[in-house]
């Protein structure tokens, strides 16, 4: 029998919590960091390399994956791990955010959403059934519902109608999940209004998920009203689940949210970032396209033992974004997202060693010295 | 104390034969095909992986390193091999051609060449001194000497005239050449004139080089045209140096040219067309794009042993080409230099058992019915 999923919190400091996920594809330790692989792949990289980055989890997407290549193709091929090689578990995002960021929106229905694909115009039409549906046949390890994700800033009038139908949806994605070895997330939402925040984590908790995500922040609000509304939020999540912030985010987001009990992060920062030369490392973040690092003999970051940037100099990566050599952007992808893990392993063993005070300050202090 | 260069036919069949090139970086099996990492990098994959594509030495090329990063960067390095993390042996091309084909020539004189970058229109003078210095500073391998590389179909005049200057270059070059664990490879003009072919040919050997390239081929004349300026050069080129004819090319090209007696080929067409969506593979030609290949769950050649796209469906390729995403063209370049390499080794496997008429004929024959 497949391992059920499962989580197990190990120690804390404070709100900060070291963790444990169990899923049928293996540990993940928390607070983690899970790189973005949108179209069943980490973009410039072989997903044979994620593994290598410290990753112990790869996030994709319903929205795109249903448009592209479609369930079908990766129901065929036995689902999405065989179909893009990896043997790392996965977590799908419903696509809730995508379709009102990306797609052509028609219309939301008390039924689902009505929207036409970015890319050819094509009209769907997604259900909470369907979208749990389709992120079961392509073999997700962790699914989240669907939700609407509407405008921070909305009248709170408009704010609680969306949250109502928010919740019904939830429901119904509980009602339909029957994969038993994967776990179905909630997502709370409420733009930007504290007590709709809590009466979501609290109506969530009654429809009983297997973790709980906060959705609808890191799209603008700024630093401190997204800590405003996890402050107020997290405290009516239950200790014996994961919570998981979505889209999030820098490392001083990461480490403040930490801080505030969050256990998962995923964002495409490193990876974005990445392509167009911008290295995070122990010494500050970078741009290694400045001439600056034309002669510079050393390696990226001497501190990480990164196994796609330590072979080779700060100039000659300098040389491969100057000269638009793909080979460039592939080493700081891979730096990149080891960076992040490294910086999670380290967050971990801080709050492991009851030292995650000292690790927040001396991290805070640094950053600033840096600007 | 370095080993030095040297070259040792094992066996031959007719005109093909079999030989390994000994270098201070290790040994190359002839015939040899060479990937292009014109700046100092195989383009779309990392210098650690190109061993895993079976090949055993790398092109570089002066023309492009000279403009960046430039001489004294990579010196500072240690090398082009340190600077590019690079144990494989590397021939860099002299620079001749491309400062006839990319850059704003401005003149040639008995001294050498006057140009303008391509990039930023900065003005370099490139001496046959300047070019085996370069090359030497820069520590590359294999050595080729400076040349005038004149239209294919200049008047008979014009390219006598050109060869007395690319055979007054050449003595120039080896006059300078004084990298001793290195080798220096003399370049065979003539334009379409096979007299001024042979002559080149032979006034070549009166200088002494350690292996001899044919240039201005594969430049738009066609094949047969090809065919005949080797079948009339080739018989006057030392059958105790290796011979190599550069910038070509398809892999029938290759066999026929390897059925004339070449050793060693370079060419662009597996990355290039890697980059576009086009594999090569033991059934044929393929573009990966096509949607017959949308539900494709076959690997992309299943008697190749390739480490890159063996472990990935065409479906999967085919997708990532459908969205653009980098890992697509990634493993394309890496599986077409491996196909390469298979094709070479099978080449030599042919030659080494006396069989190498019948793997030719049988692979036009196939060549011809996938048509």
């Amino acid at each position: 029998m497949k391992k059920k999923f499962s989580f197990k919190k190990i120690t804390s400091f404070k709100n900060a919590r070291v963790g444990k996920i169990f899923t049928s594809k293996g540990i993940i330790d928390t607070p983690a960091f899970m790189p973005v692989g949108t179209i069943a792949n980490v973009k410039a990289m072989f997903p044979e390399n994620i593994k290598q980055t410290n990753s112990q989890i790869i996030l994709c997407n319903t929205y795109h994956l249903m448009l592209r290549p479609g369930e079908n193709i990766i129901k065929k091929f036995g689902g999405i791990h065989k179909f893009m090689n990896s043997k790392l578990p996965i977590l799908t995002d419903s696509g809730g955010y995508q379709v009102w960021s990306l797609a052509k929106l028609i219309k939301i229905e008390e039924k689902g959403v009505r929207f036409r694909s970015h890319i050819d115009g094509k009209l769907f039409f997604l259900t909470p059934e369907k979208c749990i549906k389709f992120q079961q046949k392509i073999g997700s390890d962790i699914i989240m519902v669907l939700d609407e994700c509407p405008n921070y800033n909305i009248t709170k009038a408009k704010a609680e109608k969306s949250l109502e139908l928010t919740l019904r949806w939830a429901k119904r994605c509980k009602k339909v999940f029957n994969k038993k070895d994967s776990a179905l997330f909630g997502i709370v939402q409420g733009a930007k209004y504290e007590d709709l925040r809590i009466k979501c984590a609290l109506k969530l908790q009654e429809i009983n998920f297997d973790g709980y995500a906060i959705g609808g922040l890191s799209v603008g609000e700024g630093q401190n009203e997204m800590l405003r509304i996890l402050d107020k939020t997290v405290p009516y999540l239950p200790d014996d689940k994961p919570k998981y912030l979505m889209g999030v985010g820098t490392p001083n987001d990461i480490i403040k949210s930490v801080a505030r009990g969050i256990d998962m992060f995923d964002c495409v920062l490193p990876t974005r970032m990445g392509r167009t030369g911008i290295a995070y490392t122990t010494s500050g973040i970078i741009n290694i396209r400045n001439s600056k690092f034309k002669k510079d003999q050393n390696v990226l970051d001497k501190n990480l033992n990164c196994p796609a940037s330590n072979n080779y100099s700060k100039a000659y990566i300098h040389h491969l974004f100057k000269c638009n050599e793909i080979l460039g952007l592939m080493i700081l992808t891979w730096h990149n997202i080891f960076y992040y893990q490294n910086f999670m392993l380290r967050i971990r063993k801080a709050i492991k060693k009851k030292e995650f005070d000292k690790f927040y300050n001396k991290y805070l202090k640094y950053e600033a010295i840096r600007k």
